[in-house]
């Protein structure tokens, strides 16, 4: 109860499928961070204790949700951090959430969030555990109408969905909305912009806006969980479920 | 370790001086609590459990400091809330911290942080748990050389203190940062605002920049448990300690 990830939701996170047993992608998973702890000046957790612990707790299971969470540590009362203070090493297995099989070939639908993520670069792109932005976010609705909501910047900017990226398709290019200024840089949105460029696909980090979403021949988005779901729909508005998010689903393997 | 107070920062929290048992100023932190609470849809604890808990913990304390965190309860992982889950409420008492007496009277000295706080209106005065800025800000320096730090906004504005509100004296009126698109609202803050307008003294809050803070006739800090500190030092710039500052402080009974 005197961690500082409860009273000032100092620390990082990371969500990782789980597969016979296995967290995988852990190399990426565990690099995001340790960057983010070096980003917080947060001590970073001694990487083979980590793996050993993750590994222990999905041993056995086919699969699951492993969740981590690395604090700066316990405090006393206050912003100080004393010198010294090991970061605290959470891990939690949750069960496989079950998507239906038909958001990956038919697409799901999205709204538009009118929650707003705030910016700052110091802190964009570090999957950290100040949320109340996708929590109130994800908040908005409870209806099952839509499986996300798109989320966009007090500058009016599209850049994420509460808890996953978003990928535009304009003609042969791929398109994702920078994260320099706020968002979450999510791992397969990394395996996904490596793999375009290895294939040949021109990609780019861009500012984008509702009206890019709207001229857009395919969106989709993307999380270690779901890897890829085309989006058909964004508020009442139906969007073409296009060949390329099934093309890249596929060289990813999901 | 299921709480989203830890998941998320997904709550708020009050620091309460606690003077002969007492939780000083009950009515208004128990005030700013449950509008934060609505803010954020968070479900309102029961009042009259909360402060009989916070009571039984106080009493027989002669001095300390009352934490209070109440978040939107446990929760499966994601984002997402279930319904009806209630708030968890974690209250912790530490010692009264001990400030050197001469602050009150010659000043601190406060340094200009680089940390900047994000603008998010939605989230703007509420005391919640999403406080990595601050944190950061506050490990900027771990000299004694100063008490506290003068938080920007990404826009440029003066808008607080790491832990403080921040007032300047222009003349015979009193400014302080209007906290509307970050920042947080501080109870003293509030006194302040009040007791000046209830003698007379002219008040606003207003966009504050750097070369306002150079201009003003006074500047001073305050919060719930310092009450006010008069500034003497902007970095490395003197700044007068007039009479103001004191004034207020007496007239609040610190």
């Amino acid at each position: 109860m005197r961690d500082r990830g409860l009273h000032y939701g100092d620390g990082v996170f990371e969500t990782i499928a789980v597969r016979g047993g296995e967290p995988l992608r852990w190399g990426r998973h565990l690099s995001r961070l340790q960057k983010g702890c070096r980003r917080l000046g947060i001590s970073e957790p001694d990487a083979a204790i980590l793996e050993g612990e993750a590994r222990t707790l999905c041993a056995g299971y086919g699969q699951a949700v492993l969740k981590l969470i690395v604090t700066r540590g316990v405090g006393t009362r206050g912003y100080a951090s004393s010198i010294g203070v090991p970061a605290t090493r959470i891990l939690g297995l949750y069960p496989w959430p079950s998507f239906p099989s038909h958001n990956n070939s038919r697409g799901i639908a999205v709204r538009v969030c009118s929650t707003r993520l705030g910016i700052n670069p110091s802190l964009a792109g570090i999957k950290h555990l100040n949320r109340l932005e996708n929590v109130t976010a994800r908040l908005e609705w409870d209806d099952g109408a839509f499986e996300e909501g798109l989320m966009l910047d007090v500058d009016e900017f599209v850049i994420e969905a509460t808890a996953a990226n978003l990928f535009l398709v304009a003609g042969e290019r791929l398109l994702t909305p920078r994260l320099d200024r706020c968002g979450v840089a999510g791992i397969m949105r990394e395996l996904i912009l490596e793999g375009a460029s290895a294939r040949g696909i021109p990609v780019s980090e861009a500012r984008v806006t509702l009206a890019d979403l709207e001229a857009a021949d395919e969106l989709f988005l993307s999380n270690s969980l779901i890897g890829i779901w085309p989006i058909r729909q964004v508020g009442q508005r139906r969007v073409p479920v296009g060949p390329l998010a099934g093309c890249i689903r596929e060289s990813l393997g999901y």
